[in-house]
């Protein structure tokens, strides 16, 4: 039995995500098709890139992972299967795939021009359903890559900043607001542990220009309720939080923010 | 395997969908169940329709569609299976159904009278748990549609206002706005075609008294970031959107609202 | 095929769910996933519990119900399985459980603490991820609850207000509001039979300060559209309703509000 992922910024009151369910279960019956998430910002590749990689690398190897964030829909850009030496990856040719994709070691990508593998009629706008979940299914079945069009090897690779390291501080920058207001940063641990920082030491961080003492916490209920903490959550990425409140209202931070974490002293 | 897809306005935070997902896997085991969505305007029947029409086109033959989007629950409206040549609808006799399975042929329509296909205690608040997602599951596993109750020949079919034609002027109207605020309208191409309207050309649309002339583009991104256009959309329909912007809210439009298509001179 | 429900505060547009589903399918792949709701309010232990006891009575018995509402993870409140006649249920010893768990035999309960049943790195920030859908996944394979750790006998259990009988009045509490504004009640059909007050007689609702005569009617389009009826809704509980409105934000009510309920004369 196949595994498919669906990761879109469709959102789930539309048919959208339906009308691709329907295309791969007419293809592919005993796949198990599971969300990883549809309110991915609107065009927002990035965010997209990020959700996919966080979820992905805990899915089984032959799982196919289809994402549609896809603001070039029927223009150039070119749709694409990618396989990596675990899994299958099916969605444009944006950036989008590959921050997962390049995870594992890519072992070719395909562009998408067979049309035995796509709806006998395609749109210009939903290449979701027309082109990439149609050929999710076909994956699944068994359908080799290479059989879905030639070979590219100049695919879009998604440009995250990454931290800078100085004297006595790293600057990095929030790449995620999580649903329970934590705020996600591109600073890893053991991008800390250069800086001589550990768990359960103290950092000052300035966030988007406010400063704060902060402990590096191991679990959020170390601090009282309310009061703001940082930690390694569980994406492996440094993050500000507050026990039981919302860190990213309380201070006001958005993605792309900047963050500079020094060694409290 | 059987598909059964389900399509409510009873959001998903609340435990109303997980009880009829509960009922069916507690007699059709095996059955793949598809959210179609949960998100339809509260009580907006003809949302509902528009959506499972759009969706249910996809699925395979021998799919179980239930629908509730059901104000007269527990009222005088009949709880009705409808047997197409393709497919099996359950649902409340309000014209929800009726859209989507009179795209193929009714073959029989049946209401629901028989005990021995609803959970044994009927509640006259919740129908889609205690009568359609028992009677869907029923169905799945091969019981006839003629052994739910009496035969009936006179279910409710939604009207929706079809476009009307003048001289040099289509009138039509605003019949769904999508999560990405794109204006789809009941217009189709083979509609413009009779105007001499074709993809490619220029049309002048009168939308909520905004008058513009637009592009008719195959792809949302023929025109710049921004931009609006008007395009023929997954649906099948005349869209008015914005490129990787969202049209109904930089024009104000709502479901209902009249749309006047004219071709640009 | 095992059933394996998932009930959490983690929303839908993060990774978090899928994450579960990844661990759980890697382990358990025939395993039918069922999401009972992941917007329950994020920390609102007493919410979850709501929900998962109302969704879980109709689910087949063996179903492994997991329930991660877990503001106290990492910390020392302890992971665990419990065994009842019909089910078994996995998450935080915090009360979010045993609301449901109780309303069958409790055979046994269980600490996690094998690792040979957690993921190989354990985070102190989602156990939901990497204790409990993984042991949810295991007790699905037939892993009896025994091998997950020592029995333990005080689990927390939820307090929730039960109503308080006075000579001419119920006195009870809101305990939930649903997705269509009904305010849901802890009082039953029974408690209100102690009064003398059964379905079709009017009763005197003092909801938040605000007294209402209302019919307890028996379907919502019993009374006009837009008027507030009572009714035993599908909860099995006295809810305050509007026909086709939202009772809730008309009425001003939230969850917790005090109801007090007299029979009208």
């Amino acid at each position: 039995m196949s595994i498919i992922t669906l990761l879109t910024d469709f959102g789930l009151r539309d048919p959208y995500v339906a009308e691709m369910k329907a295309v791969i279960l007419g293809i592919s019956p005993d796949a198990t098709i599971v969300d990883i998430s549809h309110e991915v910002r609107k065009f927002d590749v990035r965010m997209g890139a990020f959700i996919l990689e966080q979820a992905a690398r805990y899915f089984p190897d032959g799982t196919v992972h289809v994402a549609v964030v896809d603001p070039g829909v029927g223009m150039e850009r070119r749709p694409i299967v990618v396989e990596t030496n675990r899994k299958l990856y099916v969605g444009p040719d944006n950036g989008l795939l590959m921050l997962s994709a390049l995870k594992d070691d890519v072992r070719c990508i395909h562009k998408i021009t067979n049309p035995s593998y796509m709806l006998e009629k395609v749109s210009r706008t939903f290449h979701g359903r027309d082109i990439f979940s149609c050929a999710a299914a076909h994956l699944a079945n068994g359908v080799p890559p290479a059989d879905f069009g030639p070979k590219i090897d100049n695919p879009v690779v998604p440009q995250f900043a990454q931290p800078r390291f100085f004297a006595d501080e790293i600057i990095g920058e929030v790449i995620h607001i999580d649903g329970f207001g934590n705020v996600i940063t591109n600073i890893s641990l053991n991008d800390l542990g250069k800086m001589g920082i550990k768990e359960g030491g103290e950092i000052t961080i300035n966030l988007n220009g406010k400063m704060m003492k902060l402990r590096l916490c191991l679990a959020y209920g170390e601090v009282s309720t309310g009061d703001p903490l940082s930690i390694i959550g569980s994406s492996g990425f440094l993050e500000v939080a507050v026990n039981q409140g919302n860190a990213a209202q309380e201070l006001n931070v958005e993605t792309g923010d900047p963050v500079r974490v020094k060694v409290s002293r």
